[in-house]
């Protein structure tokens, strides 16, 4: 008599450069995974191919049949349609209204579920991470833009139009500091690990006496968003500003949201969230004291992720789980 | 036999001053109204008796019986728990976990449905109003303070916790405003009424030779927030200065609502409304050019609120008939 297997789940993440297939057991385990790469430029229908055939060969190589799934989560760069699995449009791999669920059907007959990658990252947290147990939660991704995603009663809030939930792109200040939108002064602007690596530069090259220029090797362009905390701890001043000013910006954003959203946790993703305390600390002092009602009503707790390398696989995986 | 009747609703709007109390039908019309004083200094039993009373006295005056009703809706100042009808805090009532719905249904053996009254208003504008046959609105009432509220899927959308959705309170600008909430730079420290007349009678002290300073009778007590408006119609050059100012501020703060919930419309209240286009037409324009993705996604128009006076009863209504 066969042994019975638990039903496993696909979760695709597909980036510019890569896409990252992994199969996901009931609790969220990654069993295998794989990758190969997007090149981008191919026609959308060779790339879905290729990601269909690469997430088959994963299962036979490993044991499992069709049926064995319960199904494939996708998480995509850009604007999706997530009702009909449309990416419909995305920077990122140049895709304009690609179909990708029902393309990827033809490969994998399974039920397919297709939503933002930020998004999926969000839901992957409460399943699995940061926020797991949390029915809702904001994810705030702070790497070359800032994106996020919002879980509300366990599911991906969308608004009302493909196009909404962009939390990087709330106004936060007034410097004149043009985001990359096209509009004036966004979250993004100020709060990006672009934005503070850019005025790292700005500074070590305005003081060449900061730690800052002798961090970068005294070649501005190597300047990354993890040498103004590494200056600021070992006691350069202009590495504080820079760093007091960075959280300073990023708790405004994070004070709008918790006032519109008011989640039961905020989770901060990217590579700046390996500063750990030395930025949840002071973000969660700012929100205590800036939070609308704080006194009396609930304030959300600021976390880092923690689903790391694996955030992309397992959100998308919990598309398929929370489905 | 006696005529079928078709099932009403009550709509109760509980104010710092009054209560006003409305008999309203299916399509929202409302077929007889009365008001009390509120009287808020009172323990809270003795303003809901009153409630009751009035609306049971109100069904009985016109022909109806309790069974004749679908339920009653109660729109409340302040922060309320609205699964369980509770009125968690409102400083305008100094209400406390005040279990209105409960102590109501002493009165009115009916369902009775409770909810914050500007997330009433925008519930009501999409039942009848601005919105009507809108599944996802943004509402945003500019009065004494900003508040607004949030339809989603044709409910309306609460966050996570009591004390989300306050829409006035993202921040919009650095011009070191302090807001009632304690926060700097908030919308409503910028787009409220009182931030406009705020603006106006600093202008009119300034300038004396601004139309503003005839307008308010050389008393700047006498300023209020359509005096600018009148001013930069007139060709005062400090009034457009004002108005210019005023509706950058508001689209700013639409923008960013538009970018995170994307809704099918945005609707304007208060009384700053009745500007009409002078006020939608600069923030139509601001939105199209600012709004995330505007160049390949949906913009939300902006429009003002037509329940006007009836705002209240209507919006209270609406929990009754979209529940």
């Amino acid at each position: 008599m066969a042994e019975k297997k638990e039903k496993i789940m696909i979760g695709i993440d597909l980036g510019g450069t890569g896409i990252k297939i992994g199969l996901v057991d009931s609790a969220y385990g990654i069993l295998a995974q794989t990758s190969i790469p997007t090149q981008a430029e191919r026609p959308y229908e060779q790339v879905i191919a290729d990601m269909g055939r690469a997430a088959a060969g994963l299962l036979k190589d490993h044991g499992y049949e069709t049926e064995d799934c319960l199904g494939v989560g996708v998480g995509s760069p850009g604007t999706v349609d997530s009702e009909n699995g449309v990416v419909l449009y995305s920077n990122n791999i140049r895709w304009d209204h690609v179909p990708l669920a029902a393309e990827l059907q033809k490969y994998l007959p399974l039920p397919v579920y297709v939503n933002n990658d930020a998004n999926c990252a969000a839901l992957g947290e409460t399943v699995k991470g940061a926020a797991k147990g949390c029915k809702n939660a904001v994810f705030l991704t702070l790497g070359t833009g800032v994106g996020g995603g919002v879980v509300i009663n366990g599911a991906i809030f969308e608004g009302g139009h493909p196009g909404g939930v962009e939390l990087g792109h709330i106004r936060i200040a007034a410097e004149g500091r043009r985001c990359t939108c096209g509009r004036m002064d966004c979250l993004e602007a100020y709060a990006s690990a672009t934005a503070l690596i850019q005025d790292a530069k700005k500074m070590a090259k305005e003081h060449k006496d900061s730690m800052l220029w002798e961090l970068c090797g005294q070649d501005l362009e190597r300047m990354d968003a993890k040498m103004p905390f590494d200056a600021a701890q070992a006691g350069d001043p202009y590495g504080q500003i820079l760093v007091d000013a960075y959280i300073l910006y990023l708790a405004d954003g994070i004070t709008d949201l918790a006032n519109i959203f008011r989640p039961d946790i905020i989770v901060l993703g990217g590579g700046i969230c390996a500063q750990g305390d030395k930025l949840t600390e002071p973000l969660n002092r700012y929100l205590k004291e800036n939070c609308f009602g704080a006194a009396v009503s609930y304030v959300p707790q600021v976390v880092t992720a923690q689903n790391g390398n694996d955030a992309g696989i397992i959100g998308a995986a919990s598309l398929v789980g929370t489905a």
